[in-house]
């Protein structure tokens, strides 16, 4: 059995190696090197080109290196039948996590009330508020969405969690479907977006959403950029509705040079970076669904395509 | 017996009530309003009036609102033999590792870097590390530094630990004293400057210590600006061998305005935020102490004035 790997992100040496670590006789072409497509049984990709996976008459298997599939999904040359896994790696997970706590710290630490007052030399004291009285909102309580909830509970923050359907995680507020999204998040002081991009997601991150949370709330996209309408961000940032933004992820990657959120004094921008899988810890879950693969077990983590995650 | 309130920062009425709710038959008088300067025999100040201690025949103890005393010490009136005791309140020690966590977090997870290149519309990628592989250095490992440094090895960073005496903290390595010093800096990515304001420490964040880090390194102070030797650090960030710096604390706070620090792009400046002690929990100190000076017990978190802390 052979498997192709192909990201433009991803290190292929350090992946090859952390396979052949754990499956001696896997045999691993990296694209463009494709060798007899017919050997082909598994692919590993982030963003592949439109039309390999389709190339490959015996492939059984789709890894995805990401965690979120809305890319793959899209591409209309995608084999209808073949298995899709999404990538869940504990690195991945726990990078995520810590990035959250990181921006809803800031948050709950006014450092961007701060940034501001430095620019204008301004010395003005705002009392730091124990981590129970800062209210977080997780949208999508997954893989990802449930470790940063939980690390924050850890923490001590306030913590309520949205998702399509209702979670059990201890001591996180959950809560499910449309019909609770107002409940939930009528006093968040941050939202933090980690939802799979789906047709139900697309633009949620929108006006009408903006104007449920409490006036100077802020908000944090760690999903995918087209959660955002852009335009919406802008207006309730002008108008004070929203205090600050922190965006990972944006319609267009990279983001244009002549973006206006480079320039906003309210957005932070960061390069897509909030985590990454790990080819040590990654490699495990991938040879583990190669082993299942071969023996004709269910497959870890399969992508269910009609919900789209 | 009644106790004497000054402070220009705190809130005399939430104080009043907090300690009261503990000690209803105490009488606190909050500055100026002295009244009889006899009935005083305790005062809980921060940053008092000089002279107004000396001005108290029958003072038996002084209580800091804060967590240092330097200021205090400093006052060539302060009376000579009256106890004076640290503000240790568990909001205060909780606040401040909140905000060292913060602080290292952001750096480890190079927002510094992304702020720069966000100014340049820069899109760069740079992959997240596991926590383990940042070392983090405490210096002073006390009541704050020990809360901090714990809460850093919850995390998962590799902490160390540079004080006075050796201590004791569960996966903190600790180092003593100045022959130490050299080998708790080598390999510190992040330093964490949360000393005791002594004659021994007075000016320890200068050039000489900073040629000890590794290229790059970036320090956090949250100790007193005195520990600082501001036109070093200039130069430091100058030259790249610190990358970046926060700042809470400050020679002469508030900062001036026309202050270089304001502007600097490579200095965070916070309005000295990062710890406060809060009256609900910092009154309980406070009356536990008051009872053992009415009992003649020892008393809690007392200074050694030669010490300096």
């Amino acid at each position: 059995m052979a498997l192709l790997f192909a990201s433009p992100d991803d290190d292929p040496v350090a992946w090859t190696q952390a396979l052949k670590r754990r499956l001696p006789d896997l045999e691993v072409r990296v694209f463009p090197e494709l060798g007899d497509p017919r050997d082909i049984e598994a692919a590993l990709v982030w963003l592949p080109p439109s039309g390999l996976l389709a190339s490959l008459p015996n492939l059984k298997a789709i890894f995805s290196l990401g965690a979120g599939v809305d890319r793959l999904l899209e591409d209309p040359t995608l084999p209808p039948n073949v298995p899709i896994c999404r990538m869940v790696d504990p690195a991945l997970t726990r990078s995520m996590a810590e990035f959250v706590l990181l921006h809803v710290l800031r948050y709950h630490r006014d450092l961007d009330v701060f940034e501001a007052q430095q620019r204008r030399a301004e010395w003005r004291l705002h009392l730091p508020k124990p981590p129970e009285a800062t209210v977080v909102g997780i949208m999508g309580l997954g893989e990802l969405g449930g470790a940063a909830a939980r690390l924050l509970v850890a923490h001590g923050f306030t913590v309520k969690g949205w998702s399509r359907s209702r979670k059990e995680i201890p001591g996180v507020a959950s809560f499910a479907g449309v019909h609770e999204l107002d409940a939930f998040l009528h006093d968040l002081a941050v939202l933090v977006c980690l939802l799979p991009l789906t047709a139900a997601t697309r633009g949620i991150l929108n006006r009408a959403l903006f104007a449920k949370l409490p006036r100077g709330a802020r908000l944090v996209n760690l999903a995918r950029g087209a959660h955002l309408v852009e335009a919406d961000l802008i207006e309730a940032l002008a108008s004070g509705q929203l205090a600050h933004a922190t965006l990972d992820v944006f319609a267009t990657e990279p983001l244009p040079a002549d973006h206006p959120f480079w320039r906003h004094p309210k957005i932070t921008v960061t390069p897509h970076a909030a985590a990454y899988s790990a080819p040590e810890s990654g490699a495990q879950v991938v040879c583990e669904n190669l082993h299942r693969l071969r023996s004709g077990e269910p497959l870890l983590h399969r992508v269910d395509r009609a919900r789209g995650y």
